[in-house]
């Protein structure tokens, strides 16, 4: 079925059911020579920047288990990722669930190693904070653009009397480190009540557009997905997917959930919508299993995984990868 | 409150709450005799052609259990199908969790009684396979119209090395039996990745018109019923509802779930949009309690189940059975 | 934070985590005297008005619970409720799981302190027949507008043989004892087979407003809004929150589950409709948490208590209590 | 495999594997002419008692569905009740959940029409409070002896201001209407932290033996039996089985749970050696299904209700009835 | 019921059934003023040192949930706690989810407050590092005698390249600065698999008592207890109870399950037979809720921590304090 | 740590948590060539046996998931297998979940491929079918000794009108195909009720020893090991564990659960006692994750695979391999 033998494939139907067999992402094989990789499934089994639900550390199992369910080809775009790039499970990036400081290093490292083969990351967290290693590792020449689902901005300055590095403010931090541009950021799906009225003012005076759940109902998808690749742009950008932009109702395996968030139709579609960008990298994070109820969340997350990859996969070969 | 005393009814409330007494079909009376009636309610707890998850066979009796909640009319249709038809539950069709092919025996005998007796069947699997045995138990005479609620085509000609008789095979072998006309055929809520990009080829170039999830939202839920209407046309026609074409919030107690599906209130609309249809049978499958949560599933499906007694009560009473 | 001292406010974040802590409503102090309050929040563990499921008489607590991920401000109002009014938690009024008569009278006795004291009244069920002695309390000068959300009408006359008092009757016993003004009623998302055809008769007759789910979707949020406000007017009214109003999939955890009703996005955006009212009390009731699911239900029933609260304190402030 | 004809019996496995039919008490059939019957299987579905969790009226239904899992030969004794008598399943007696005076009025006359037939009666609740009614309807020439296993004594005068009839009060009752002697009367299982130390002043005093479980496993299994034999002698005796009498681990479950109780093996050597007392019926509690996990308790009832079965039919077809 | 004014006690029975009300450990008042108290009921939910499966953070809450079920007195002992001494809930130490140090010593300053006011500390967990702060707070004369019952000895020096406070290490950390006295430490349940075969080095060189569950099961229970009571002698101690020393049926929630281990009723008998000692606090931890089922973890919990109250009570009131 | 850099061994725990990484069993390596291995770790996913509950088809993936708390040693032998022998996870057999007798061609295949290499395996079912394909590709020579944990004797002759090849009939046909030999046959926990007084017949006819439950509690774990052992005798010996022979509070996510079964730890104990004998293969069957709460099945299931993997290890090095 595959382009050829060195596009790694999920094992043959006929001998093994969806069921069976060790659980990697999308039943693909573990990879461990990252050569023979242009995009590479990590898990970042992290969540020690959790100030609310723990639990996100279980996340990676989970969404490879789910994943299996996951077959070869997207019925809407016809996107077939894996005959347009070598794409494989790499396992876990080391963490340390005692030392923040420590799992963020470890992890940041694990990410350059892979940008240093070439390959393109799409991470499965975790908390929302492993975003900010990945982009340590991978926006090393300019700010990226950023395209973020999520019910909360993430751009909260400190918690707990001073903790810079909970899953609160990876995105404040990755502006002032310049790792991504306010200018080319868009926020889809914020809504949830606030500690404080201008708990946003950091985000929306540094530039970055904020789409409120209110709006999102107001202007319909289609804009969205119109506004969302004006603010990004032709320059690169990577996809941060937190599974609490979803309803409760997807998503209610998370650590913080919000009433009132959009569908995994909509998800869907959106993520569809970002077709033709610069991709250069993408996560889903917060599913949190011991928060899950039969795996809904987990499921909901591996699909997002698989839309992701195949934006990702088309804009990779696009770029010359595959 | 019924029209006579032949025409079964649920317990009066005021001796017995629903929480109370035998789990029947909608609290019905279990009948044996099929001359005193013009609806049976048959379980049909069959799984042997699942390839995915298990759990089928425990269907018929959860989703019993949950429509101890319905009550008697159609608060939109204002439809009273006890009224109407003499309805019962009749028990379940015997199976064989062994022996797939002897099972589809046993069921197509169960249905045959049923036919013979010119009782309209409405079936609760199991999984998708066991329709396969009651269309030829009905189908008789001419190929059938069919509206099919699905996420899936299941239309595939074989898995694991050349079995024919699976959930993901049913509509295939039924075109071939001559039990299903395709061009009165028309399949909604169809999504999922593929397995192969030509997966759907059988079904549409067989002329089964397929309505996918993105086609549906984009047409309307108008449109659709309107265009399901025009083609199945005046002929007789069967209703199979397939859970997994329910967003797995609405149905996560399924074997293959698929995110991004309709919800209960649009396949109750969808349902009620097929009144005046000469249906002459239906059937609910595909409900996987072990993976169900709090018996949501099941209850949609009982829902479901009242919805398309309705419109069967509907069609049987105006050829003359009621 | 607070506007001055007298304002409760739940515990500094930087101090205190949300997940610990007493679970009190929205993390407020228990507050014992009266006078140092303007908005009273409530637990009302009472279910022996349930004619189906019970455990509504768990709701309070899980409520509770889940309450504690609630902040201070609402995103999309602006309203910050803890600044315009004094609110605290006041406790479980007391009841009585054998004797659903003395209960009644317990509860009222609880809600005419309450009222004595000049404090508004937000109540937790508790099945739905707590509406009644909460009415009983407040409605003494005339009766009020009520906007209720529900799937039920609760208008039955009485159940197994003349029981008067239960969980489907509070709105017909709150007409004949002119609590509430069946002119000024709205219900809204009423759906759900039905006993007889002329169940809603009492409602209907009386001169309520019935919006059923079809209406719902057909007329659109705006609309049902605007038809709301319209019916009710300038008086003093109430509202009434059933949880099963809500889809099953947002509240599975409730006594009388019926599929296809409206999302949490939905209510949110409806009750923050309700601003400008001259609202004097509200409750949400059935949210049974043997039956929810993670927490779901009580999740969506804490959200929709802050929704409530919002539009409360602001009316409560607009009046001068503020 | 039965004695003769009219000897009901579970239908063919060869036919109708267990998880398949009616959920019926043992897969029986339903009877309803009572006198084909020596032993009649009844639900009871009344917690109109419980003072704390309730949900025990659901428990008719699980424990008849986990009851599908029993065949037809207690291997350890040796027992085929089907063999020795007519067993069947009688449906659930009449209740009401508004008003407790009348659910146990109702209940007492469905068992008196039992007994005035000559069926012995095994029932399954229902809180603890529905074995008063049952007493009633069959106690009605001299007291019974009682071999109640339980972790609470439910001797307890009354509750709430003055309620007398609730799940702690039954046996209180019993003694003052004449229906069990407290000298043949054995509690088993006795445990739970205490409202007040003299508790159990009434049943003690009384003359009632009361085994804690720390005496049960000081005294160990035989002594047990042979104690509970001494105490209730020759006469007519009646067993209650409260599923809180086991350990919260076999019987979550349950309304009042306690630490630190017997195991269901346990139970059935305890239920095993009551064979030969002169047993006139039996019933299992306190099965709470929204409180159970994966149906454990409702499965652990419905063993013990099989070994009660046993027993029971042992006695009767002693007496000739078989 | 007191002894008098100044001993809190549970809300009365008659106004509040123990599903109703605040959930506070054993339904005592909140008291912040500790004059008013003699032992104090603390929650500590904080699980940083966590270096497995997390979610002990929770466990303070549902603990005080499922010890609503606690009541008086002790019907083993005849210890009414209530009545020796004067008990109250304090709330919850404060914590820091993202810095285990700066949590450290938030949790050392609560209890070093409490000991200052001469309070005797019974806390609730969190992981098995919070006893750590505690002992640190209590144990400043000399080093304490210590009953720890577990499945692991928790002296392990450091993980994760060189961690040293985790859930794993705080009994090491306890010797190295003094607070135990190793010779005067036994720990009882001992199992589960090992890191490497001198893992419990430390702690058998260093002089603890350690009792396998082997050899729990060889010595029987009063032997083990009779060990217990001589290994910790006279002097001041206390007793630490690690969820999972329990078997993992009667505590699945919690972070590292070993099959294998003893029975709740065997942790009261345990408890019971620590009367006498000089204790001077206690904790009950590693209770992780998300992975709770039902909240059976969470009621063994609250049981263990109401027999630790009637021994410490005792020991309290002996010393003069009651 | 391990003996040299040949013997596969579980991630550094320094880099990796428990948590973290791809779930193989036990953390172990995914070894594909043969030549490296002395003995196999198996999933077997299949169960197509079933006549009961199914979903034994999910159980090696959640004993997979479990088995990573399991760590290197056990406390109790001393055991360090992965230094006495090559150990590693060769993922799963092939299946076939339509065709039963094709999948037990297809897992009889991948198990000659092993005894080839001379490779000892150890499986995790998939139901107690799976049993005879493995027993068909070892016992090559002459039958095998046999010990079986159960609580059912599965020596059935055949279900639903002749089906021969079940769950509940490995063990007749591995008789009749010599492949054990019943007079060194023992089977441990035999209880449940039974479909006819003679179902032992064949078994105990044929000289196979059954230890009933009532047996092995009046025997004593001690005598049940020398029983064991004395039936067993000294030659080739295979050990097969379903999982429901444990009591379903230990393993309630299983196919046929029957109450009074023997607990973890005399599970542990048992085959502890087992070291020795010349074992040869053993399996882990009838985990049925879908019925599963909160992976205590699968979690003892992983353990017990652990203590059989303890004693094949030294029976493999006895022999040389090592």
């Amino acid at each position: 079925m595959s382009k050829d033998e060195d596009f790694p494939q999920p094992p043959d139907l006929d001998q093994m059911p969806r069921f069976a067999g060790i659980a990697t992402f999308m039943r693909l094989p573990l990879v461990s020579d990252l050569k023979k990789l242009d995009i590479a499934l990590i898990g970042v089994p992290c969540d020690g920047g959790s100030t609310n639900r723990a639990g996100a550390r279980h996340g990676p199992r989970e969404i490879r288990n789910m994943s299996s369910l996951i077959r070869r080809v997207n019925p809407a775009s016809g996107i077939a990722p894996f005959d347009l790039c070598r794409v494989g499970d790499v396992g876990d990036a080391p963490v340390n669930p005692i030392d923040i400081a420590d799992a963020l290093a470890r992890i940041q490292a694990f990410f350059e190693a892979l940008a240093a083969a070439g390959v393109v990351p799409l991470g499965a967290g975790g908390d929302h904070l492993v975003t900010l290693p990945i982009l340590r590792a991978i926006a090393t020449e300019r700010p990226l653009g950023l395209v973020q689902f999520d019910a909360h901005s993430d751009t909260v300055d400190s918690y707990f009397g001073g903790q810079r590095y909970t899953h609160g403010t990876p995105f404040r931090r990755a502006v002032e480190e310049k790792l991504i541009d306010p200018a080319r950021t868009v926020q889809i799906g914020i809504r949830g009540s606030l500690f404080s009225s201008d708990e946003m003012a950091f985000a929306r005076q540094g530039g970055m557009r904020l789409i409120s759940i209110e709006e999102f109902y107001e202007l319909g998808i289609d804009a969205v997905i119109a506004e969302a690749r004006r603010v990004v742009g032709d320059g690169p950008a990577y996809v941060s997917f937190d599974v609490d932009g979803l309803d409760p109702v997807y998503a209610s395996g998370t650590g913080t959930p919000e009433v009132g968030g959009f569908s995994t139709h909509e998800a869907q579609r959106m993520i569809r919508g970002l077709r033709g960008l610069d991709l250069v990298g993408a996560d889903v994070v917060e599913v949190a299993p011991p928060f899950d109820l039969g795996g809904v969340t987990a499921l909901a997350a591996a699909n997002i995984m698989f839309e992701l990859l195949c934006v990702l996969a088309d804009a990779t070969a696009r770029r010359g990868a595959g």
